[in-house]
């Protein structure tokens, strides 16, 4: 990715810092998009643009010239009610006439593996399986894939689908009610009990962010003819499994408050990466205790704990 | 539906104005909403609600009260540019959640079956074969079917999805590039020769509006659990056959002009319709030599030929 240009939308945010961190000296220009770094010491030397994706004109002016663009950035969550959810799509719908006009030769969209799918009828999840989602953030992610197709077939913009699981690491500060390991770390290092939505049967897919990094460069460049790659580490964790872990990890069980269940939760969500293993040549390396503890190590270090 | 209090979306629209022709005196209330009737002296007895689909107002005033929404609204055709499409589904998620605020207790939705599947694997096309449509339209078709879906799992309202393939019949008027039968017929009964854009084996599934109308009466009131139906012949034909048919309706072969394909078309559309046929009782009964007359009588004596 030498002679790359590229622009990383939603730079400031968790897998946007940890992606810039990577290609920072690595790639021939490298700006980045979105409100401010949440941590820009940690990503000094990449060029800011700062402004809101719905703001057309900044958009512009930080795509202007790029050759690859990392879309990573919404405005939404999850557990945004519908409508907020559409303007991540409006926003995009101007990122890709901005592509096709300028020199853009591909996008890297970070989708969501957790919630395109709905509830799934196969677990772990193939990217084939049916999307049925029951959230509007998973309806507005499915509906900007299908765009990234229909623009490539129209306009030869090629593009590559990231259906990211649950990601976690460093540079993960919880803000926005995501990152449940982020959450409980900041939680347990304060002293105070962690919180379980639900039961803590619910089964989600972690992957360190190191390897979602890993999997966005390969993305950028890769030559294959699949487009769309799930990337999580096709093993389920429960909520009850991961407070065990990280009391290993912290030398001490956090205590446990138990809160009601939200409507957004299905029940078990893993990923089936055999694509992306296959096609991709990405594997999740990172082992599962040494993902827990280096995240811990950076909250305590940054005095989120 | 004796007792039942409709708004038909799109009432003064092709297969609007026939919906409406049929409920009026079948239902309690009949109410349509949209630009005004094309054909005003069809729909008599009908109450208007004049409204874009943009004017929040006015559309809850027409849906105000109502326990059936007949949703065949679309400003949006297959050829409109991204964007455009956008509008249409912004519009719709205005009305859920008029909906869900209100008595409505089930939507009946005209999806697009052409569209939505993009370029069919498997032709006939059932209705869970991937959906990659290679049109702005299809894919905005495709999250309004998922936001439905969303609706029920969240807020308990039902609804049905009619994907219905290529309609013709009378109030059809070919007026925004749509409708390839009444363009053909009203050009061929004026004199004037047939256009044909491709090659002419592009393959649709065409299906008359009065079976339409019925698959929709029967979607208001369908109790099974199926949620999702193709609605067409299931039969394919292609432009150059129904040329051919057309001189037989006429009596004599319409004289043909060849013009250049375009990209929104899809070679092959036909729709698997076997799930209609079991669980929704419905049949395409109209033969389609009889449908073809009917269309070019009506045609005739509305003086657009």
């Amino acid at each position: 990715m030498r002679s790359t240009k590229c622009v990383v939308l939603g730079g400031g945010g968790f897998i946007g810092t940890n992606l810039c961190r990577y290609l920072l000296g690595r790639v021939a220009e490298l700006r980045a998009f979105g409100y401010g770094p949440s941590f820009p010491d940690a990503v000094r030397g990449v060029v800011w643009h700062e402004g809101g994706f719905d703001d057309a004109g900044r958009l512009a002016a930080a795509v202007d010239g790029c050759d690859t663009v990392f879309h990573l950035i919404s405005s939404a969550t999850p557990a945004s009610p519908v409508g907020d959810t559409v303007a991540d799509l409006t926003a995009t719908l101007r990122l890709l006439e901005l592509c096709r006009a300028g020199a853009v030769g591909r996008i890297v969209f970070v989708s969501s593996g957790g919630t395109v799918y709905g509830v799934p009828a196969t677990v772990p999840t193939p990217e084939d399986a049916p999307t049925d989602p029951i959230t509007a953030y998973g309806i507005a992610k499915l509906a900007i894939e299908k765009h990234l197709a229909l623009y490539r077939h129209l306009h030869g913009l090629d593009y590559r689908i990231l259906r990211v699981a649950n990601p976690f690491g460093p540079f993960q500060t919880a803000g926005k009610g995501q990152g449940v390991i982020a959450a409980f770390l900041r939680r347990a290092l304060a002293g105070q009990p962690v919180e379980i939505w639900g039961t803590g049967d619910v089964v989600r897919d972690y992957v360190y962010v190191d390897d979602v990094v890993e999997a966005l460069v390969l993305a950028a460049t890769h030559a294959g003819d699949e487009r769309l790659f799930n990337i999580g580490s096709g093993v389920g964790r429960s909520l009850a499994a991961i407070v065990d872990d990280l009391g290993a990890v912290l030398g001490r069980p956090p205590e446990i408050v138990h809160r009601e269940g939200r409507a957004v939760d299905v029940p078990r969500s893993v990923l089936d990466i055999t694509r992306a293993r296959h096609d991709l040549g990405w594997e999740p390396r990172t082992d599962w205790h040494d993902g827990l503890r280096r995240t811990r190590d950076w909250i305590a270090a940054a005095g989120l704990g």
